[in-house]
């Protein structure tokens, strides 16, 4: 919880003036969506942008995190600052992920400009991306250089959390057999860099050879090579190369001016999350208008009104009106 | 893919006369979002509410498809119509699904009342509930009595799909240790019976008396005593006892007005889906406007526009619109 006497004003002032408390409160503020947070949010936004946001997503077990820890190590002795959002939605706990962050903080914590920070968001799909989200916006306000997000699994909510990313990495390992499923799932479209991580085991060479024949047809489109390198992050093999692709990456992307286009993307589909938000809440009832959609449902559920034409009456009555606004917009 | 000589009219009449390839040709057609889906569903909705929809869902490998045959053969032996519905999100194969529903049609042939379809749906969570809202409804309209809507696992998708249902009942086994922590995660919220499988294993009444002793909070608020069965599915033994139960809250709900007010839910909850997925469509530039979009989010990477001010903008212009229809409204 935000300290009560701490004010919105005082949070940018003390993310201008890089309080890591000032930016855990900040945080804490936009993920749970407390009163002005939507003002913290306009207030830091042009301040944002600096920062390349790298998504790292694979099936659980992969050894992520340790791949994480080992870019932000690498990265953080080259004088980066380097953030770190640690995301998992299938755990109904937050104990579990601030326990996490402190075992990772111990490892971390030689490099100062080292900040690591879970989410720990239950509620709805859309409502993880945009927690992660608005936690990136802040943290890039603060001047981190490099933004990790890391998320556990390869389902549909890892897919919308990757896709508030700059580009993202998929990391497998050997026993993950489904890795060319998960490819297929519609990880692939989104992802730039496909690591075989624990590559000391056995089906490491043959799993990173099929990886590289099922990438082979992306390959031939655009400029990127969408590189399979093998890792053993636990012994520190392969990160630093790993690292060395993923700036790689970030200049291919800069100077062809696909970071710009990506990045209006993501405001686009921001976008409709706001306005999908304000139409929830003027449908579900917390204006004064709520009590007509019950006499619609009603007439929906006795049969006499199909749902698409209701759907056309509350869109005309909308249009006469006006969405009501989210606790903290202007 | 629907016949392209059986229009949506042919279709409406096939159901009518409980034709089971127009049913299944039907079904594909709302499924794949095909033309004509919108118009079939508009002309089925006033058939629609007979079918009482129970959603059954938990852990991989706790037995649901078993227990889902059982229930359907049972009532298939009392001369009731049965539809099931099996979704299984996280398969990124139809195939895998098409060839599981020729084995379980295989096992439940002699029962000519039973219908099983597979949903093939892979894309977004929302597309997934759609999906399957739609198929029950066109089943609905087919004329069965029941409809059992199965998914794997316990996650944000399975709770979206069945909110869907009238009722749920969740499936544990032993083995499943996170029994208690899926119920925390919010499944509690939406189900009614709760089954402990494969209860000839040990764990079975430790398990049985924990989830009793979690669901006795929620006993004291409402008319229904939450009930937690132990079965062995494969032996049959306590399935008789489970349809017995669901055919129990099934005349509580209907007694007491709660199925009227679960399905208002529903409806409101429908009538959201539909102006998202139009406000979708107005957003992603399939209109004349769309280019428009794009100088905003241009305006918001360079930092020089806020994404709520963005969404004003948006939607001041909206204002001054129409959103534009999906292929086959009217």
């Amino acid at each position: 919880m935000a300290n009560p006497g701490v004010t919105g004003r005082s949070l940018v002032d003390g993310l201008k003036s890089r309080d890591r408390k000032a930016l855990a409160r900040a945080i804490s503020l936009v993920e749970n969506r407390q009163e002005g947070f939507r003002e913290l949010l306009a207030s830091v936004h042009s301040y944002t942008g600096r920062a390349f946001r790298i998504g790292i997503t694979g099936p659980p077990g992969a050894g992520k995190s340790t791949l994480v820890d080992a870019l932000a190590s690498h990265w953080a002795q080259s004088g980066k600052r380097v953030g770190i959002v640690a995301v998992d939605p299938t755990s109904p706990f937050s104990g579990g992920a601030l326990l996490g962050d402190r075992v990772r903080m111990g490892k971390l914590s030689e490099y100062p400009e080292v900040f690591i920070r879970s989410m720990a968001t239950r509620g709805s799909t859309g409502g993880v991306a945009a927690a992660t989200r608005d936690a990136c916006s802040v943290m890039d306000a603060f001047g981190f250089d490099w933004l990790l997000v890391e998320t556990v699994g390869v389902g549909q909510i890892e897919i919308e959390v990757m896709n508030v990313c700059d580009a993202v990495c998929v990391v497998f390992v050997p026993e993950s057999g489904d890795g060319i499923q998960a490819l297929k799932a519609g990880l692939i479209e989104i992802a730039q860099v496909f690591v075989v991580n624990k590559a000391d085991r056995p089906g490491a060479p043959q799993l990173a050879s099929e990886l590289e024949s099922v990438l082979h047809l992306k390959q031939e489109t655009g400029g990127w090579d969408y590189p399979v390198l093998t890792t053993e992050a636990v012994n520190h093999r392969g990160t630093r190369e790993l690292a060395g692709t993923v700036e790689r990456l970030k200049v291919h992307l800069e100077t062809q001016g696909h970071l710009t286009h990506v990045r209006q993307r993501q405001a686009l589909s921001h976008l409709e999350n706001i306005l999908r938000e304000r139409l929830h809440l003027y449908l579900s009832g917390q204006s004064d208008l709520g009590s007509q959609w019950t006499d619609l449902a009603e007439q929906i559920v006795a049969g006499d009104l199909d749902p698409h034409r209701g759907a056309d009456l509350i869109w005309e009555r909308l249009l006469q009106s006006d969405l009501p606004r989210a606790p903290g917009d202007k």
